[in-house]
């Protein structure tokens, strides 16, 4: 009994004694019995086993945490609050640099107005600034162009769900004003923009695409839209999602491709792309968590900006993976993505995710200098595709020097994308328990009421262990990263793109010609953490150098 | 079918495409078959339930994510390896001090030397640092005075693992001759010390207390342990703790306390609260994930401080959970435990957990401007400690005004406590899978291997869900620290001790009096995150007001 009595006198008694607290909860539950059979089968649903000793010594602890998670979930936690575990993307070592330069976008002195609306309506942001800059054409003149758009095609595409046309039109007056009284904000000044669903702004409703959320709304506005709006940014729209962030299905519909009327737009950020795509608005807002800026940027012919993780603020956007979600640029310019997250960068004191980094884009640094590679195997065999082989002739051709990869991982990521569901999961925790997914529109098996579903039984043990896992991949990835100044891979080759999601490193995806079907491809730069400058710099070069970013969906192109 | 083809297009779909290739792999696995009874016991061993039809579509999902877990399960983690997400303690807003200023510990010219060598073991770190730099006796006299006292009285307490004789003596001389050189490092300089053996030492074993590791050995030294070690300090001994830091029961038997050799140290700390108890060392090293600092100072009639969370490194160190572990100074005086914190602290590139904050204790700052609460309601009633209610006493005979507090919040912490658990048989997972836990000495209901079992039925979504319930609870009870300089606290009552080594708030325990059966008893004072310097100044005058932590237990004042 020696044993026994030491045992009171230990710390971990506390543990038992918290557990005893909390059951001082009245709890209403209908639970059935937990026995050495339920846990057998608890067990083997995760792969494990125990002896029947085993089992039956655990079955108090068992009932203590079931009665743990009923006083938990009495607890109801908005979408807003963020685990006090934060994903930190930095390898050991690394410190992102925090000495911010002055911006040089190399923009002309003068660009001239187009005649024709549509071709002013699809001049990059780059160039409509210049013009407003040089008064040639007014934001109100400007926003009523992208409106009349919108009105037009915006129900024939399906992307829609707010149109902000009063405030827009009352902000694009606003910085005319501004501008004739000398007042010029930056390259975002006047430029009418859209945002996907998902990012909140005061005085509208923020629907995630999602039927149960259809009519929410919040009292905070995203940081990021306060950030565009600081800029001079006009905020014209709020566009669709695909619900809840998957696809491109939201609960008015399904949102399309502009090059395929018979096809979805891709998602989640559909119709922020599709939007662009369409010549409906210069640029969006959109947002990745697994590839939801790089599928429908690819699908829609757009360029899509993933930045880094932690870059910029998530404040005021739906969270689906705290560990994972990222905000970016959806443009059709690499150019414009790059002023865009100019002004999306920084540290926000409203999201404890974001990490404090220069971005030092300027038009002056010689791209020649860049040390390029690019994931040989997936540009090479049957499967390999000639657009993307294309894109390395162009850089070639250019005189840029390209270097053999090989994307390699100690560490296989598949299993490591439990975790997005884990988190997915955990943030429509109640929608699963109180059966609210029901009115979702999408209820196949791959569709987010039977993931979250069946999320509920990855044990938290292994999702520590992703997570673990997952700091040697951002160490293996760190190495091989930091090797090249940009990387060039196929959008969807490999895993690159689960790797690069999990790991948090930034991606430009651009367009770079079309598919048998007509629809556009996509390829994607990659560079190592808070990196997005080389990006910009080497896109650019591509698209000042292609045709495939200029071209439009000819039905959007009147 | 329009909506299946949309899915087909959906950046979703890349996970299935991930899960997919995870299944590439060969895998060995005899788990039965998932059927929706299984899938039902397994939810209800949770709290959840599913209609058939749910439970039918989860199926082949569960199946993945089962095939996943084995595939995640072949990667074998060193106990080193952290995940990926890291705890964050700072509230909304937050900045910790970076100003740090020089110290000034108010420390005597001149001390004098006492006849007996019991006498100079018992002296506190702050005046053996005043005879040596006066040269009054020498690090390697001293040395040998604990190595004695050690050799005569560890047996006894079975609080030693490793004595370091040989290193001691040389790392003694060594100082002492630096000294005579005219360099002199500061107030650790040439004073011996013991560490709890879950700190790596390169060259000796690390042996975590745990019969599956008592032979194991690490290349590096901890952070820790090599920051004292350029401070001056000698280690003399790595000193016994519970098995993988529960309790006081270690393979080599149970370590005890020396006021009462019937009971227990207390733990996890065990050998380093029992050995400063004993005058075998003048400080050491603990660890506390949730009291095992608090718990054996208490015990054992010592000063512990617990760090805020992310002060000091704990690279080197074996996780427990790496969320809630914190490592700081066990020693006979809370001046003392200032001196050894002033060393620990600071950011360490090995440990992303670290947070850099300056600790501005001064002996010259006036004690009276703190403003002070206490835990009323803890301080009353039939439960309420005369020992405790003596420690306000005191204050107020100081002239310390105390303020009413209510230790309240909307979180209920018992349930967050859960995630220690997981973290720890994630830690240990191997230890569990491969039926190695067989092999430690306890294996009662409340030891670590049925814990770490049931923990395995623990949802990862549960786990997300505590840890954004944690943040939570982390606003208000910063909402509730930043109001006071110091909070007086019982150091067991209520769920003060849960609460803050959740949120990460620093705690100093002192002696301050005994129990009924002889063996110590403690108070416990709190402070803001980072606020280390303000426990110090009021445990200071505690100490200098009272004769709690100069009594010495009578079979070791030999």
């Amino acid at each position: 009994m020696e044993r026994k009595n030491h045992l009171h006198s230990q710390a971990f008694l506390l543990l038992a004694a918290t557990a005893f607290l909390a059951l001082g909860f009245t709890i209403g539950r209908n639970a059935g019995e937990i026995t050495p059979i339920s846990i057998e089968a608890a067990a083997d649903l995760v792969g494990l086993s125990f002896s029947p000793a085993e089992k039956d010594s655990m079955i108090s602890a068992l009932n203590t945490q079931r009665d743990n998670f009923e006083i938990l979930r009495k607890t109801k936690l908005e979408n807003s609050v963020a685990p006090a575990l934060i994903f930190n993307p930095l390898p050991q070592g690394f410190y992102p640099n925090q000495d911010q330069k002055t911006y040089d976008w190399g923009l002309p002195v003068t660009v001239e107005l187009p005649e024709k609306e549509s071709d002013i309506a699809y001049l990059p942001v780059n160039q409509l600034a210049v013009l407003i800059k040089n008064r040639k054409i007014t934001s109100e003149q400007l926003t009523k162009i992208y409106l009349d758009r919108i009105k037009t095609y915006a129900d024939t595409l399906q992307c829609l769900i707010t149109l902000l046309e009063s405030p827009a039109l009352e902000k694009a007056r606003a910085m005319d004003q501004e501008l004739a009284a000398g007042k010029y904000r930056g390259p975002l000044h006047g430029i009418p923009y859209g945002i996907k669903d998902l990012l909140s702004v005061k005085g509208t409703k923020t629907t995630w695409g999602a039927t149960p959320y259809k009519d929410q709304s919040f009292d905070e506005t995203a940081t990021v839209v306060q950030k565009l709006d600081d800029a001079g940014g006009v905020l014209i729209g709020k566009f669709t999602m695909g619900a809840l962030a998957m696809g491109d299905i939201w609960y008015g519909g399904v949102t399309k491709n502009p090059w395929n009327l018979n096809q979805g737009s891709s998602g989640s950020s559909a119709g922020s792309s599709s939007a662009v795509s369409a010549g409906l608005i210069p640029f969006a807002l959109g947002t990745e968590t697994l590839g939801s800026i790089v599928s429908p940027s690819t699908r829609n012919g757009v360029t899509g900006l993933r930045p880094t993780y932690g870059r910029v603020s998530k404040n005021g956007a739906m969270a689906l993976s705290w560990s994972m979600d990222k905000i970016g640029p959806i443009s059709r310019s690499v150019l414009d993505n790059a002023i865009v997250l100019s002004v999306l960068n920084g540290k926000d004191v409203k999201d404890a995710s974001t990490i404090s980094a220069a971005f030092n884009y300027s038009a002056k640094n010689d791209v020649k200098k860049l040390k390029v590679g690019y994931f040989k195997a997936f540009f090479e065999g049957d499967r390999a595709s000639k657009n993307d082989q294309k894109v390395l002739e162009v850089l070639k051709a250019q005189g840029i020097e390209l270097h053999p990869v090989d994307l390699k991982t100690s560490i296989n990521p598949g299993p490591l994308v439990n975790m997005l569901l884990v988190e997915a999961a955990a943030a429509f925790d109640e929608l699963t328990r109180l059966n609210l997914d029901d009115q979702l529109v999408a209820q196949g098996k791959n569709s987010w009421p039977n993931i979250f579903r069946a999320a509920r039984f990855i044990p938290a043990v292994e999702y520590v262990q992703m997570s673990r896992q997952r700091s040697v991949l951002i160490e293996e990835m760190h190495e091989l990263m930091s090797q090249y100044d940009v990387i060039v891979t196929p959008s969807f080759a490999g895993q690159q793109l689960q790797i690069t999601n999990l790991t948090g490193h930034p991606a430009l995806c651009m367009p770079n010609g079309f598919s048998a079907n007509g629809s556009p491809t996509s390829i994607t730069l990659l560079a190592n953490l808070f990196e997005e400058e080389k990006l910009i710099m080497l896109g650019r070069l591509i698209q000042e150098n292609t045709d495939w970013q200029a071209q439009r969906p000819p039905m959007f192109n009147k």
